[in-house]
């Protein structure tokens, strides 16, 4: 009633407007205010200027989403699982700034540097969006002096890339990052790096999955046995890169007319890019005649052999394949590099195919740490990202296929009453299940229809129901009612009940009485 | 020895360098690389170019931070105490992007809207980083034409403040908002909001505290019978919500010789901000002979009478004051408005004083969603915002004064041995407790000492380790030690106890043997 004195001058245009539009939106949309009158007000010219009705389409970025309720549940639910795995592989917690100083970002990622968001230089330092976890985890081992750590974190990163959504690709987007840092011996954090991605990729349930590996080192060997200028190495490597939404046919294109690559050289590089095996591959590339020449790529081959023999104690050498074709863009990776994706999409049955390219990928950066000190001193890393995003959009699409439903509220007990001017008892009792740690919620009407107050705990899937009425009163008692069977008993004594019953009955499981 | 062929020949001017350097630094930092001879390579002045040593100072952007394992395990119980208890009131979670289109934002802050950091336009839209998480909201619910949503929400915002650091000031910080949407009998939602204020700031154990209430009704009224022009309301009022941190006598000075106001005008004013008491106090002011005159603030003390009531019910009616100084700076406010202060220092009897102003504050803001909708339709609010980076400031400060201790990791077993050659055992052990949902740790060495081993373990306080060697082998066991007790048992069938009986032991408690 608050709008009434003031404004009511100014309702008639407004009530004319009204009569003007079709009755059916008038319906749908005349909410949010004290009365009638008072809804009219809200939809009138006159209205002072911070009140006036925008002039521009409402909107949120592009590239860019919120994330409903729904949404919300899946995400809390799958980013659970990621940092559970996280924390049983003995990881620290980690934040950073969303923006960096642009000169931290600068050099750290080769062909994609013109993707970071920059802020408007309003007076003072120069700050750019983090792109990545990565090179701000580095700068905080640098800036910290740290010589050993094991983090996870999780947060949002942006990039301006042309977002095709459709796919589940943002302009800003969710990452898990883990990441082993310090000096160890050889291929044993790589190895739980590659056992983590297996774990989560497990866990969720994605369905069959794969984790190509492959080396920094092996690749510029092979660029190098090939006949790639070294100049060439890190453009031509981002190229190859490609080699996942690409076909052979356009990277080599790219590479030879974009890049200036002579065709002997791609056709080369062709060659290798087809090779994709076990433990037996890297025996065989040992042997390659023009691969066995070159020292960094026996390096990398050394290291991958060694690889192999943990994953296989670890168990999951079947889930990883070398893969002569995996460049991995960035320019920060130094050693062994992975991806992991999907081997068949979990909707095959569906209308849709689900592409949705890489679930999740990391590797070995060991000059990245050195690029921050101010000393030159080195720590070595290996790390992962899982690309969430991707996978909440699977999960999403699997269950709209199976119709599955979901929570978004994890309210336990509706305080309800059947009659009038019972809002004080309401209030006296959610107040005590609140006391109680019980999840209640109520109407916020002084006399709801009894109705109103069963649909909305249907709607919500609330188990239960707390009734108060003259009835319960006067015998000093309140029923409970199970929304799903409909049974209802009385409680005497119910504060005592409500107080000490209740919530260990909650605590057993979801109730569902 | 990745980096040995290559690069050896940069090794002599490092060498030199390391001679020239205090032994102590260079043993200090002399880590990262796979042996001496890489160590100093990457000391070296002839790396690559995108190897180079920073020619910048290191640090994060102004007014920003890392957050620490420390900080995030402190964090995280916080967050998860406040969400339990949106939770329990029936919220819904939601996201929004961290930036909007400026044009959303712009018209919502008053003073603030320099304060506002701008994305630089690199072609196409003009975006802005959230300065709330209020304004987001509304432009949700407008976007989405929702007429009602009880949500919550927990996101970095960003302002450009001057950063007060030392007082847990930031800018960029995390916002902990609950918001009930929606047309309701008048006080309900406003009454729980107040509760859930209480429930969150009981919980946190952070001393006695007090909410401040008011209705910007309340002010704009006392400004018209105090002879405040009405085009000088806002920033009058904006002005008044510096009381917190500033004297009557110098926000009076703001006020007149700043803003223009009479001083006659100001002194009223200066009469009413003194004013503040329970129900009595609203009760006293439907008798001012000057209030009382006023339709707006009637208004306004009607809902305050009502809300009292509300509160009373809710047991909560001695923690909120009302105080005719509060004013909410922010331009969206249209009902009643409250703030919670911690009354005293929970540091007293410590060295620093701890002050951080207020913790907790929302209000009611009717108008917003209007902004937003194409058609004008509105939508009425009211909501919270729980100041965590202050809270977060306050525990820690806590915590340093009792010398609390924190576990940023939650492994619960170590792999250890205490002879040569065992790493293929430990990698198949530490495996099989992963499998089992067991969080374990090992050291990444091939031949680690069993001391440093049991130094690990008693760092990072990891209660269980187990020991494989060779008599273990022989007998078939493995060993378990408790770190704490020094006790140790030999366990045979071990993996079938590992799989079935560890994972009961520690889902039991935090299990120390």
């Amino acid at each position: 009633m608050s709008h009434l004195g003031p404004l009511r001058c100014r309702t008639w245009a407004a009530l004319l407007r009204q009569l003007l539009r079709p009755p059916r939106t008038v319906c749908n949309r005349a909410v949010g205010c004290h009365s009638q009158v008072a809804k009219a007000v809200l939809t009138c010219e006159q209205l002072k200027p911070h009140q006036q009705k925008p002039n521009f389409i409402i909107k949120v970025p592009k590239g860019t989403r919120d994330l409903s309720p729904q949404q919300m549940v899946v995400r809390e639910k799958i980013l659970d699982k990621i940092i559970s795995c996280f924390k049983r592989h003995g990881a620290k917690g980690l934040d950073t700034p969303a923006f960096e100083l642009k000169e931290m970002l600068t050099e750290k990622y080769e062909d994609n540097f013109g993707l970071m968001y920059d802020l408007k230089d309003q007076g003072g330092e120069l700050l750019s969006l983090r792109y990545d976890l990565t090179v701000p985890f580095a700068r905080y081992l640098a800036m910290n002096k740290l010589k050993r750590m094991k983090r996870y974190q999780v947060g949002k990163v942006w990039r301006r890339e042309s977002p095709a959504i459709v796919q589940g690709r943002y302009r800003e987007f969710c990452q898990c990052d883990f990441d082993i840092a310090g000096e160890f011996d050889p291929m044993i954090p790589d190895a739980e790096c590659l056992r983590i991605m297996c774990e989560i990729l497990s866990g969720l349930q994605l369905g069959d999955f794969l984790i190509k590996v492959n080396d920094r080192r092996v690749v510029d060997g092979m660029f190098a046995v090939c006949g790639v200028p070294e100049s060439k190495f890190r453009t031509i490597c981002s190229s190859m890169d490609k080699l996942d939404k690409m076909s052979w046919e356009d990277v080599r294109l790219e590479m030879v007319a974009g890049k200036g690559l002579a065709p002997e050289v791609a056709d080369r590089i062709g060659d290798y890019v087809q090779c994709h095996g076990g433990i037996s591959l890297v025996e065989e590339l040992f042997k390659d005649p023009r691969l066995s020449q070159n020292q960094l790529a026996l390096q990398g081959l050394g290291d991958l052999k060694l690889l192999f023999e943990y994953l296989r104690l670890f168990g999951i050498a079947d889930k990883i394949s070398l893969d002569l074709s995996l460049a991995r863009g960035l320019d920060y990776y130094t050693g062994v590099i992975y991806e992991a994706v999907l081997l068949e999409s979990p909707a095959q049955a569906g209308k849709e195919t689900l592409n949705v390219g890489s679930v999740a990928a990391g590797g070995r950066y060991d000059r990245l740490v050195a690029q921050f000190d101010p000393k030159g001193h080195n720590v070595p890393c290996v790390g992962l990202s899982i690309g969430v995003e991707r996978i909440f959009y699977l999960v999403e699409q699997k269950m709209k296929i199976s119709c599955e439903k979901v929570r978004t509220t994890e309210t336990q007990v509706f305080v309800a009453t059947p009659q009038k001017n019972f809002l004080q008892e309401r209030l006296k009792i959610i107040a005590q299940l609140w006391d109680a740690g019980i999840k209640a919620e109520m109407l916020y009407k002084n006399n709801p229809k009894l109705l109103t107050q069963l649909h909305y705990c249907e709607k919500e899937d609330i188990p239960l129901m707390v009734i108060i009425g003259e009835q319960e009163q006067n015998e000093g008692v309140v029923k409970l009612r199970s929304v799903a069977s409909r049974e209802e008993v009385s409680w005497s004594w119910w504060k005592y009940r409500v107080l000490n019953v209740l919530p260990s009955l909650f605590k057993r499981q979801d109730l569902v009485v």
